[in-house]
């Protein structure tokens, strides 16, 4: 076998471990938790559905190519919920180990590519990365709002805390996909807590 | 709410359920059976690092969208074992209805644009839906090579259906990637059957 399509292979074996990482969110039926793998893709289809909501120009492909990436850390750093507690520096040290050993396994050109594009979305500073980070924070509030809370109570999320931790990230690249969502959220906090 | 984006959001729900599809393979360390979304995600990562090896020109960024999409259908007519038994006729009239559903639920523009790239994928007739489908048959026999030969025995696959039903479909598209897998499965086979 060639040695890049082993590289390749190699890489696309490693990857399959995201599908055991698990998140705080479950599916939108409540059966069971999220796993990372299953998100990159319902987040991907996310971004291709909702792209003209940008409030910036964008590339949607690319913004594809980095929701199908933005997770594969979590197979060596896990998952760290929006509303949980963690110390970011010390997160940040663990995913950019991830980063460097699982893009490395890819050839040397296609590593500095997806490790680019990674970077690219963790910095969050492009246009193609905002929206991006934008719409990877709606996903989980929507299995919330279809599994009555899902994880608000477990975290004792408050209004204020949604506004702060998601609100602000969502509006910052998709504010008419939160404008939307402003009166179903308005409406749970108001009959839950 | 505006309808155009309630109706996304319901495309958006109800796809959710494409987690609850299983495939006949296996996660790479057997531990459970693989659900339809995760591994349209995996695909996609496929087509993104693999393109290369397409035997024709392919726009990769068409192919990663059609195979976000591919299995949509799964979620009203399941999944259908490559190995195993069905009526295609029967198959592919449960799978016409639940396109005409599921993608029914978008914003009439979105769904005909969705509609027309899932069809394409059927077809399997342009290049991009070439390659696509190629890379769909690479999956599972890599899961199946990391899993001590996977759904083989159970499926009880000989190395001439394994030709027709996989190798064909991959050469078809990205014969450089059948080549380079050609040692492993021959020598799965010869020492396990």
């Amino acid at each position: 076998m060639s040695e890049r399509i082993a590289a390749q292979l190699a890489f696309l074996v490693e990857v399959d471990k995201l599908k055991s990482t698990l998140r705080a969110t479950t599916l939108c039926d409540g059966s069971r938790r999220e796993n990372s793998g299953e998100h990159s893709w319902h987040i991907a289809l996310y971004a291709m559905v909702m792209a003209e909501h940008s409030n910036r120009p964008i590339n949607v492909n690319r913004v594809i190519q980095m929701l199908l990436i933005h997770d594969i850390v979590e197979i060596d750093a896990g998952d760290n919920p929006i509303h949980g507690d963690h110390d970011p520096a010390e997160q940040d040290a663990v995913e950019q180990a991830a980063a460097d050993r699982i893009f490395g396994l890819l050839p040397s050109d296609q590593s500095a590519n997806f490790r680019a594009l990674w970077d690219e979305f963790e910095a969050a500073e492009t246009d193609d990365a905002i929206f991006a980070k934008s719409i990877d924070r709606v996903q989980p509030v929507i299995s919330n709002l279809e599994t009555d809370g899902g994880t608000w109570p477990e975290y004792k999320v408050t209004p204020a805390q949604l506004q702060t931790r998601v609100g602000t990230k969502v509006q910052r690249g998709a504010p008419a996909i939160w404008e939307a969502l402003k009166a179903r959220i308005d409406g749970w906090f108001a009959q839950n807590t």
